[in-house]
């Protein structure tokens, strides 16, 4: 069976996310996956990067270095408990999803957090394996979140401008960095300002992209894909 | 005399990242500005978007919803204490400097923390007030960071893209959101891989633009600044 990864980023369970959370896990479920979650609100999961994240002696206590200690630690088994189980679950994951609510055109900061200190050097890339071979390849990602503005307000010429504009930093920034494959993004807009009727169906609608996710095809992580 | 709000976001006073918050703090000083420091990992700033954000009664406490349950506490003064305080110094500021290493494309979580915390509906925005009529209008950004990778790396065509293609989020999608005028960036590129002599340098240039930072016109913050 596959391994499936669920970061998870919002303070309700009620909320939409919460539900798109459970659908994914559910759906993955009867297909045979084995689910993880990380609720990272409800974790608490710490978003500051600093000195606490390495628990023994610092290469250069001098000059704190944050990109350098990490890796430094990683490679001696260093690094912080909740940082080493976030990346036993990673890696053992074939499928990453990343549940959350768009923020300020990007990710919660809890989430941006998770990035900043799960993936470090010598775990997820180290140079020059970084992009097509960076150390996290033959995994998948995948982006589900929700919006506060509409579809045409993020359309390409609209005041937002093209929605894919803002999947450039964390499908091709973070995720294609370290190797992984990028599944197009499942996106629901403004939730908030539709009827429960039409929640439901983006509820439905994800379970039936997840029926057939496994024979998609990872999009091409290119400039092209984005800024066409 | 005009008033800046340097937001910083480094551990280690001694990092380029904090050579350049002093430089600035120094040069903006001399020439009669008042700077104040919002230093986050001094004070520990909390990147969560949680509940305790607010103070008292929640407005729906059945259905927890961080964007209305701010924008109401804000209307009410119910935010908590050190939100209130980060709004005082962004009202007051003239011009706001964004100081940080690049972490994946990107703030780092603890500045973006500070970016879903503070700029809160009521406070920075509220709709139809945003864009150019953004509640946070006649104020200036600018965003100083240093990179990991080199300027080849960030140009267009390369494997990192166009430096300008990650700044979308932040520049437009949060700045421009709130009606604040863009001034261009100030990039440091790879500070650790060149030699003392260049960072000095880095140094000097950034104090010699800000001699006469008060005369730039900000940039056109629309696609074609960043996807031309």
């Amino acid at each position: 069976g596959r391994k499936v990864l669920i970061v998870y980023a919002h303070q309700e369970p009620k909320s939409l996310n919460g539900s798109l959370k459970r659908v994914a896990e559910e759906e993955l479920s009867k297909q045979g996956c084995s689910v993880t979650v990380s609720d990272l609100y409800a974790m608490q999961f710490e978003p500051r990067a600093t000195r606490n994240d390495i628990v023994d002696c610092l290469h250069n206590s001098d000059e704190f270095n944050y990109g350098v200690e990490t890796w430094e630690a990683y490679k001696r088994g260093g690094l912080s408990n909740d940082l080493i189980e976030e990346q036993k679950k990673v890696q053992e994951a074939d499928l990453l999803i990343f549940q959350f609510p768009l923020y300020w055109f990007s990710m919660p900061a809890i989430m941006k957090g998770w990035m900043d200190r799960v993936l470090v050097q010598g775990f997820a890339h180290e140079f020059p394996n970084c992009y097509d071979s960076g150390l996290l390849k033959n995994k998948l990602a995948l982006f589900s979140f929700t919006t506060g503005g509409s579809k045409e307000m993020y359309e390409k010429g609209s005041i937002n401008g093209d929605i894919r504009y803002l999947l450039w930093p964390m499908q091709h920034g973070i995720m294609h960095f370290c190797g992984v494959k990028v599944l197009a993004p499942h996106i629901c807009f403004a939730p908030e300002y539709v009827p429960e009727e039409k929640r439901k169906e983006m509820l439905i609608a994800w379970a039936q992209r997840l029926k057939t996710l496994w024979k998609e095809e990872p999009i091409n992580c290119s400039p092209e894909w984005y800024f066409k």
